[in-house]
């Protein structure tokens, strides 16, 4: 269909009817007041251009990543930073996908024209990503995307893993959009990573933690500035919204706020795959705002049909019918989605 | 410098001390109440994904400018379809691009690995675009780049002449972001020009006419729906943002309110014209929101001294020192303006 043709993804809120959105794994408890007023302020402010090179914003980044802002690049969304670093790369070599994965990374690397070969992660194996990557020839590949906690398995790479691959010298995308939703997000000393890895780029996001989705911000960190620079000028001016700016300086500044939900949320969690199990549904134990799902039942569209849109994951490559994603929401909002899949369970025994 | 690499363009408040902006061409009055109105709105409710395929946007804009929705492609501004449409060349042929224009087609080009080539208008001739051009072999070209009325000039292309270039068959990328700006938007039969003619894409923006340059959003209008699709896939999933979205819905109720406001602009670009020249500036008379002005004063610098920021237009191709563009402001800072620039040329003369 025309204009339609990109990857489905969770969020869909515009063609489905939807009551309640488990589909999308972001905050559950919305974005902070200090954010909204500082977006809705700025919204009414954009009868100017936002700064190009979002100086405050990145200056505000370095603070918080300990990272110098000449090593930060930010992006209308991260989705636009994969494609910002996927047009970098030479067409000569493949890039290899740790998958199943987030689809945005082949969909960028087609659109860049760039070739794509998957290490497809082990179910038996929880999806968990291990040495057996080490015995590809790295230097065959112009670049390795992988994503930790990884979408949508919400499993960590654990980080002697990580650093091992960065030894090799691939240049890796490395991207920890939801590490900030996870229960230790200083498992990775990132800037020490980054600092003597200049092959390691790192993506960080404000929509998860934030919820700021509809506004489009992300981040990229590398201490390879060429590559930084090649990556900005691969993306039009003015490319990150004035919205977008201001929000995620006020975002900065609400460290407690996100600390104090993501606790509430890994709580949750575990509450939701303790009782999802209890009732013969397969949850993979993942460690982000999300959680990986196998049922014979069709629960995707059973659950739409009272109005729960869940992420229906058998497009992923490396997964199958039957596998489904489901965001953590608030707990009054886990309870209805527990209480329908038993329904709809009574339902099939009855 | 790091990531500060981009073509040098007017509304940088950012880097410079500025007390009144002639720099950047946006609407004067500022974003109207309704637009303000649903952009603030739309930032505080972005705990959601924006529609990635704009789909209310695109129908109400089909209405406006009578082209079916699926020949509409929506963008992170204007900037970000100049670079979608870039990356969808081949990289054997060149790219012409009418000069002097708007830089960012080439910075685009540039990303996209395709070559540029110029034709150069004439300044005796007023900048204006002539037949001259048709005496080029067209096929030699992978797209050719026109941009009416033209930045920074403000001259329209006239439609008989826009018709011969389409009638070549050569890929043409029209941008036509200004047009609503000017007195004669309906000069050209813009629905019938894209019907019979696949190979024009005509890019328009809300930047200018609804002063929302801070949200970023344009669109492109194309009947070739390969192209336009091929476009969408060069770009990330929800590029265009949840207040951009609403900002152009709520945009388009509001005409009326445009057309007021582009008669005072229309009436305020005379008149300026006038004093500038009867006080010895040499004032190229373009149709948009902006003149093009020639002084062997170094204005740009010294009107920064008073802090009246206008665009030093010396890094135009075809452009030389001494040129600039203001934009036109509502009456009062015309007014300042103007005496700024007679006290200078006072002080000169005492």
């Amino acid at each position: 269909m025309i204009l339609n043709d990109k990857t489905p993804h969770g969020g869909d809120i515009y063609t489905n009817k939807v009551l309640l959105d488990f589909s999308a794994n972001v905050n559950p408890f919305g974005m902070p007041e200090k954010v909204r007023l500082a977006a809705e302020a700025a919204a009414g402010q954009s009868f100017v251009y936002p700064d190009p090179y979002c100086g405050k914003l990145r200056e505000k980044l370095s603070n918080k990543e300990r990272v110098p802002a000449d090593n930060i690049l930010c992006g209308n969304g991260a989705a636009e930073l994969i494609y910002s670093f996927a047009y970098t790369l030479a067409k000569d070599k493949p890039a290899l996908i740790v998958s199943p994965t987030f689809g945005e990374y082949r969909t960028a690397l087609n659109a860049a024209g760039v070739k794509t070969e998957d290490h497809i992660l082990n179910e038996q194996n929880g999806f968990e990503l291990d040495d057996g990557l080490l015995e590809k020839e790295m230097t065959q590949y112009g670049a390795l995307f992988i994503c930790t906690p990884n979408n949508p398995t919400g499993k960590n790479v654990s980080p002697g893993l990580l650093l091992k691959i960065a030894e090799t010298g691939v240049r890796m995308f490395v991207d920890m959009c939801f590490l900030d939703m996870t229960d230790s997000p200083e498992m990775y000393d990132t800037q020490e990573l980054l600092r003597t890895h200049r092959n390691v780029l790192i993506l960080k996001a404000f929509t998860k933690s934030f919820a700021i989705p509809g506004l489009r911000l992300g981040y990229a960190m590398c201490c390879d500035n060429e590559l930084l620079n090649n990556m900005a000028g691969k993306a039009p001016c003015w490319n990150v919204s004035l919205p977008a700016q201001e929000a995620g300086c006020a975002a900065l500044d609400c460290m407690e706020w996100l600390d104090k939900t993501v606790k509430t949320v890994s709580k949750e969690r575990k509450r939701l795959a303790g009782e999802l199990s209890s009732i013969g549904i397969k949850v993979f134990p993942g460690e982000a705002d999300f959680l990986l799902l196998y049922s014979e039942k069709d629960l995707c569209s059973r659950l739409l049909e009272y109005g729960i849109l869940v992420r229906d994951c058998s497009d992923f490559t490396g997964l199958k019918k039957g596998f489904l994603r489901i965001a953590v929401r608030r707990p009054e909002e886990n309870d209805r989605l527990l209480s329908t899949i038993k329904d709809i369970i009574d339902q099939d025994h009855a």
